[in-house]
């Protein structure tokens, strides 16, 4: 196969008109010609860092959708299904990936649970890293979330650092405002990598510790404004990620969005699409073609810059998406799951009157930090959430939620960060019960429940993911969520903001299945306001 | 208060400009004197035949929107109910419709069950009939659709048949297409009404015997342009009813409907509002006023015959209902059951593969009858269709249909004539087990099922009916059925045509939760073709 075009050299920053011969899934050749082709053949883009479970869909599922947008491969952390399944989750996760072309680089989770004030459904301990790095499949050390362990010299931490640079295989970070003395002790320790930098400074700080910075413009966090200022002065130490991405936003694009953004705005076009190729591909030693003689065919060809439309896809020289459409087809998937909750009752929601105020989650609006804040649960904006420990049979754990803006009905999920407990936001107990139900019937899923009308995804696998149609589950989550909103809530992203509400390493205010949690003290806090 | 119009008296049969006077609920004086309006003054409208369970809302929210459509009054033979409950269904819907102003005349249903070859929730024999009977709150033997018992002189049959005559309260019937002998021994067991005819031969036969025929016009059957020739020749014996009226219709229209159009065809006005006013009034002997001094003030304003709009419904001098909006406020209501299903497995629709062909039930769009068929189950229009006993944990009965046109998923649904089981239809047995497994988790309820999204509307009423806010039902229904539609199902009504497949005494081949069942010969049939 010979393909002409204007191609990118990335490696060599030029640009040239040629054609590109393509034998048994590698380049065989590369020869400056002209030709009449305006079209731009470029190396295949890469994710740097992404949960695939954000996206609702199995790898297999997430590759076909991603192929569409110029995407050849991706840095994948499967830290949910691991506080789901343990590595019994991350082992799907890879075998899943290896039925597409797509090339996928899992890493093995590093902070397995979250805590220890909630259940998860497994422990990854520092033995179990030194398994998962000895595995080939296994490519990096994912996200090292607990930094105050790192700098504090926990043991337990510092044995799965270990373990990974015995392998030499990378570390990533996740240190977000971690500065000065702290961050060199969190760089020291090998970890060469951060996607939760929100302001150019700390950025360039860790910069300067050694360290590269991923520009994550996902679903949940977006700071490509903020940081696309690094090409000016670093271009060699960034990288693209969306780190969450869900179906209805994959749908729409994704890295090729951030590249096109950034050479719009004027910076070097060699930069920005080494940012989305060579850089990941050499950080995590990835087999990705960069479109050089004897490389994989794995490229693509868009229109032009400005429009940055994806004409075709290429892995291993096998046309995969071509003008919008995925020449990947949709593979059965048996579900894997680990969910034993049993069916609640409104009564299980009831808690004593008292005359006490209460300890109160209060909502901002767009973040993922809450307040704590005193009042009387009578409050016409506080309503009751819950969370229901998801691997065995128990009681839910019920506090109360302002902000949040249900005026009827509730919302459910067994997407819980991290832990992935089930998660329930309610105007009644009844109603509570009735989503919480829906939840355990299906294994594992997201619903809007009211009276009249009851809408559910039900996620079979892990209770994180479904195994349908990518596309179809983009439009089932609009669904949801478009119920969910006609239920009363002004949220944006309501069942994102329920899904946070369980994660305790947030401050200031939230709520485990074992009862509600303060992160700024992190500890237990009582229900009933002193 | 006084409301001065166009009045309309029917009983005179005159129209003329004047002023009522409404005091204490009842009209206290009527006077002809010249007034500016043109809005017309005529008596509320009545259902003279209508299952309330059809609405699948309870009756106090199926008034708060029939109100609006001007109807002060309904005859509901709340024989759905009674198959699952028994007279305690029967006296939560006289209960419930209580509540509201709205003037329900409730029957005794007199075939509870319809056969003995399926599991009904209830039996209603001949002493629970007489008890029935004995009730002020009863007010008819509702439709005996049992005619062939009738004609063959079947004794438990006849002695309900006495139990109504002893009491001196009309017995409805149900027989389309008797004629003859068989029609003269029907009506002979004083069964005085007809609202089955689908030809106006059969009505006028009927009418010549005696009997008072029903124009229905309702969400499953719509017998109007047939019928409606009757005003010429016997307009005294003519009344208008829904039978069955699905929540998204009665949010459009109900009576008034055809009301309107009779006259817009040009039959006398006074005949036609008469049949639905004054005829169903005075045969059910209805405390329902007639716009006559002294009367309850029953009324409603219009703005003319052409349009027909309702602007003002009032009931015992209360205004209901005004411009579209009901006055009447939702209320609360705590539901009752008969459901003890438990949660199925896709094994449970397991059919061995013994290379013979099956019956199959062929499905004729539009129509209740079925043809029955031999053919390969693999066929690729032949899906599976399974019914589970409701009553009791219990094995799903399957079978097989044709022409059901669903291409993915499955529904499934409570209501299944006339005993109420769980029906459904899906493309693998793992989506039918989760369909049904929805209706298990709500007890009750329809459901579109696909593994990407599951839609369903509740209905924790005798798994007949939702207790939510009726504008929400109707919305409710129509997103269910949208989504139904999405799997691939070309029939109009799919809930509807399921809802029959389950009713053996409609031919050819039906499915009960004891078996296929051959509608011919009346006796169960073998899923196997010979």
């Amino acid at each position: 196969m010979k393909i002409s075009g204007q191609i990118i050299d990335v490696v060599g920053r030029k640009m040239f008109p040629g054609t590109v011969t393509v034998e048994n899934g590698k380049i065989t050749d590369i020869v400056e010609e002209p030709n009449n082709s305006t079209n731009i053949i470029m190396p295949g883009m890469v994710d740097a860092h992404i949960h695939i479970e954000s996206s609702m869909l199995v790898p297999s599922e997430f590759a076909r959708m991603a192929v569409v947008h110029g995407s050849v491969g991706a840095v994948c952390d499967p830290h949910e299904i691991a506080n789901v399944l343990g590595i019994n989750g991350i082992r799907f996760m890879i075998d899943n990936g290896k039925s597409v072309p797509f090339k996928f680089y899992f890493g093995a989770p590093s902070c397995v649970p979250a805590t220890t004030f909630e259940t998860s459904g497994a422990v990854i301990d520092h033995n179990d890293i030194e398994t998962l790095m000895a595995m080939d499949d296994i490519h990096f050390l994912g996200e090292m979330m607990n930094y105050p362990s790192v700098i504090f010299n926990d043991e337990e931490v510092h044995l799965k650092l270990e373990a990974a640079r015995r392998h030499d295989k990378p570390i990533d970070g996740h240190a977000p405002g971690v500065t000065g003395d702290d961050a060199k002790k969190y760089v020291g320790a090998g970890i060469s990598t951060d996607h939760e930098c929100f302001t150019l400074e700390e950025a360039l700080e860790k910069v300067k510790l050694g360290m590269k910075i991923l520009i994550r413009e996902g679903s949940a966090a977006k700071n490509f404004d903020a940081l696309v200022p690094l090409f000016k002065t670093c271009p060699d130490k960034v990288m693209f990620c969306s780190d969450d991405r869900h179906p209805d936003d994959l749908i729409k694009c994704h890295i090729n969005d951030s590249v096109r953004r950034a050479i719009s705005l004027g910076y070097d076009k060699f930069d920005v699409i080494r940012a989305a190729t060579v850089a990941p591909v050499e950080h995590y030693k990835m087999k990705i073609g960069l479109l050089q003689k004897n490389d994989p065919a794995d490229f693509i060809v868009i229109d032009n810059f400005k429009n940055f439309n994806v004409l075709q896809t290429y892995i291993n020289g096998e046309l995969v998406a071509e003008n919008g459409e995925s020449k990947l087809a949709h593979i059965a998937t048996t579900p894997i799951n680990n969910f034993n909750a049993e069916p609640v009752t409104a009564a299980d929601f009831y808690v004593e009157e008292n005359g006490k105020k209460v300890n109160v989650i209060e909502i901002i609006p767009g973040q993922l930090v809450t307040n704590k804040v005193v009042v009387d649960r009578h409050d016409p904006d506080v309503l009751k959430i819950a969370v229901i420990n998801r691997y065995q049979k128990s009681k839910p754990a019920v506090g109360y939620v302002k902000n949040f803006g249900l005026k009827r009905g509730a919302l459910a999920s067994s997407i819980a960060h991290d832990s992935h407990n089930i998660v329930v936001v309610g105007c009644s107990d009844e109603e509570m019960a009735a989503a919480v139900n829906q939840i355990v019937t299906c294994k594992g899923g997201i619903t809007a429940y009211s009276k009249e009308i009851c809408v559910t995804m039900p996620m079979p696998v892990a209770g994180l993911m479904n195994n349908g149609d990518g596309y179809m589950v983009a439009e089932a989550y609009k669904d949801v969520d478009k119920f969910a909103k006609n239920l009363g809530t002004t949220l944006n992203a309501p069942f994102m903001t329920m899904g946070f509400m369980a994660l305790l390493v947030i401050p200031s205010l939230k709520l485990s299945d074992k009862g509600l949690f303060d992160g700024d003290k992190f500890q237990f806090e009582n229900l009933m306001a002193e």
